[in-house]
């Protein structure tokens, strides 16, 4: 369970499995279409980057209720009346629907369907809260990492977060959206072995701090670790630590400073290891860093080789959830096809199966994108979702390892960044907005399933 | 793996293998007390809640390193002047050390250890990346919880938010935290399977919208659940869907509000169900609640009975991350013992092991915490650190099942809670906040390790 191998079908809300009860005794049996977007982009943020897709399908592939599953739900007394059609149906369970999807690393905007799903609607709707869950997360990282590695502009950034990310699980799946999202590597030793990311590390405060002396422990930490250690240098004084480094006769491959004036450290250590011939020497910052905080000391000059980023980038810690929603758009009854919308107030979703189709102006530079009906077509863009699974298979892809999958997914996120106008790359929030509308027919539809509706409701 | 089951070593942050090599390749054999604690509150929080202790111990008891992981390792370039002892090592690891701890559900304040191990030197500091990452997640969790819950004053609080978990394991224990935070429940099934958590939920606004008929649609869900359930009344116009319920033959057991003006849809339907004698229905709210809007809508006379509670409560929305850290506080060398502690300019942390004192007035409100070395006794008061685990094992409880233990955790909050200091459980920064000081002998203790610490650094 959880990255990969068999997913409990009880990894959801429980009114997904009352409403699939429901749909089985009632036999209502109608083929269901879901989209899963954004509603809006958080504060501050311009751009999100799609990521998740691979766990997301893992878990269409496997996820199933075991004998001990249905037992459970059985057990559960709001469940005493409902007919044994139902738990036959979850032990026999198994997900047989159509995916499309944008494929992992591309740039995406509110209202653009991540994942579009075509399904008996009872299956459709069980899946409804893993899809969430995996999208959502992986989406929330790599969107947050797109804007770190930016800011750090060409300099290799490193995912240091699984200490605080939530949980296990989500630091592994962190250090692997953050790769996407344009990440060197990570911290997380178990995601360099499942996914192949590389791996970063070399020593903490408490190594410092378990020596005597704290030039024996650059000593005796090089000794074992000869080749590109990076010695940490503010456990008691940056300067003083230089000064040892400088003694030592084994020379490490980069110094880390992870607290105090990272800017005048930066200065100083630079202009000390040079005047020392230490020119390779690279230096290393972490410590509570994020975008601004990157993007801030870069600008005012620090001379920084690289960074490590925790806690905001495996937390999203400015954002820490994006409003991710899945919503029904379309129910096939066989002989009549519904478009399906929401006309409560605040939350009105646009009815009908989509596609995303995105402009670039001469330049290739992305000028805009329209959302519109799936059957629909704009000469000129190109059409983003893809078909990724078909009766619940994985569409076949050439037989490739993960890091080649993850590869694909951080290429194609550094590429749609390079399209992107300049203005929708800043940290703030850009005027205008990337430029995203619905089509003609699709606004015509919407009032037209308004207007249904609004009749249907009586008022 | 996750949730009990093995735990791969790999899952830690490089540097911790990294120093482990250095230990066991340099024989630097000691042992060493870390100790978990938190270094600040977040802002407008005042207090935060212990949760997630039994997979800490999980973790502890079930780490270990298969051939593969060794094997990765060991193909490492980073690696490959690293002793095969040190492999050979990790292939035999398992933890051995002792562990105190506070109880699950324990209120606890900056400083304040949470757990403290002591393990050779190696060992302790392998399992620093999983406690941080497994007692940070739940903790964080639990102490938002704790804050939602007192704002419902006394309603019950349903956990709602697995799909904007960060992932599907955060899910799972968000809802286990958010229990022992005082929560009735979750909508999580899985963690009602694994856990025996409460699970409750009905259905969501596609249930309505596949239906042409919205009066069908609740219909024919009262014939599937006809005990308790709760309709969803807000997908088209508040009002017609009451109507429509009230000319129902069968009644629900409550109504759903998840959007729009819940204050005043919640008067008009709470008037309209006991005019029409449905005094027992009960009005449900939920969409982005968090503890400062239903403190608002009770406050400004909302007729609610009962909240769910998603994104905002497991994602921690205000703070996502709390700043928990793992430090070195003592080296035990045989013939020594060297007290350890951090003077890097901001990051100032206390040597020596130590005891969480808490003192009560006469009324047993708490009335402030004394930090103290764990040798040292304050007549009077309660020593808050338990020893949990002896030589890799766990202290025997009682065999008792998941609930019994995170009921217990639960109780302990709510007791905990219901003796905090009235300004303490505002939801806005206490003015003065819970005091918390450091004993004399400890303060001692610091200065002496700093004059020595300073004297070594020859700055």
């Amino acid at each position: 369970m959880f990255l990969g191998g068999s997913f409990s079908g009880l990894l959801t809300d429980l009114y997904e499995l009352t409403m699939a009860a429901g749909y089985v005794q009632n036999r209502f049996e109608a083929l269901a279409t879901f989209e899963l977007f954004v509603r809006h982009l958080p504060n501050r943020r311009n751009y999100l980057v799609a990521a998740g897709l691979e766990q997301a399908l893992d878990f269409l592939e496997n996820v199933s209720f075991s004998s001990e599953d249905v037992a459970y739900l059985r057990a559960l007394p709001s469940f005493r009346s409902v007919h044994s059609s139902f738990f036959d149906y979850l032990s026999r369970f198994q997900f047989a629907g159509d995916v499309w999807a944008l494929p992992e690393g591309t740039i995406f905007f509110p209202g653009e369907p991540l994942l579009r799903v075509t399904a008996p609607i009872a299956e459709a709707q069980l899946v409804e809260t893993g899809l969430l869950s995996i999208l959502h997360f992986q989406t929330l990282i790599a969107s947050k990492a797109s804007r770190v590695t930016a800011s750090a502009a060409g300099r290799p950034v490193v995912e240091f977060g699984s200490r605080r990310a939530h949980g296990m699980e989500a630091g592994v799946l962190a250090a692997r959206a953050a790769f996407i999202g344009g990440c060197e590597g990570t911290s997380n030793t178990y995601a360099g072995r499942r996914f192949c990311i590389p791996v970063y590390g070399t020593q903490a405060h408490s190594w410092i701090m378990a020596h005597e002396d704290e030039a024996d422990a650059f000593r005796d930490f090089l000794n074992v670790f000869p080749d590109e250690s990076t010695l940490l240098v503010d456990t008691y004084d940056v300067h003083a630590a230089i000064e040892k480094i400088i003694a030592l006769e084994r020379k490490p491959g980069g110094v880390r400073l992870d607290s105090g004036d990272v800017l005048a450290d930066s200065q100083w250590v630079r202009k000390r290891l040079d005047s020392a011939g230490l020119y390779d020497v690279k230096i290393f910052a972490s410590g509570e860093l994020d975008e601004e905080r990157i993007e801030i000391l870069l600008q005012s000059g620090a001379r920084l080789d690289a960074f490590g980023v925790g806690t905001a980038l495996s937390t999203s810690s400015d954002s820490p959830n994006i409003g991710v929603i899945y919503k029904l758009v379309e129910v096939d009854l066989g002989d009549t096809v519904r478009n399906a919308a929401k006309f409560s107030q605040e939350k009105i979703t646009y009815p009908g199966r989509k596609q995303v189709f995105r402009f670039a102006d001469k330049d290739r530079k992305f000028s805009g994108d329209v959302i519109g009906l799936d059957t629909e077509s704009f000469p000129g863009s190109e059409p983003l979702l893809v078909p990724v699974m078909r009766a619940g298979k994985r569409i076949a892809t050439a037989d490739e390892g993960p890091l080649a999958v993850m590869k694909r997914g951080q290429s194609r996120h550094l590429s749609d960044r390079a399209h992107l106008p300049e203005g929708i790359l800043l940290l703030r929030t850009a005027e205008p907005p990337f430029p995203v509308r619905y089509s003609e027919r699709l606004e015509e539809l919407r009032d037209q399933v308004r207007q249904a509706v609004v009749k249907a409701a009586r008022i």
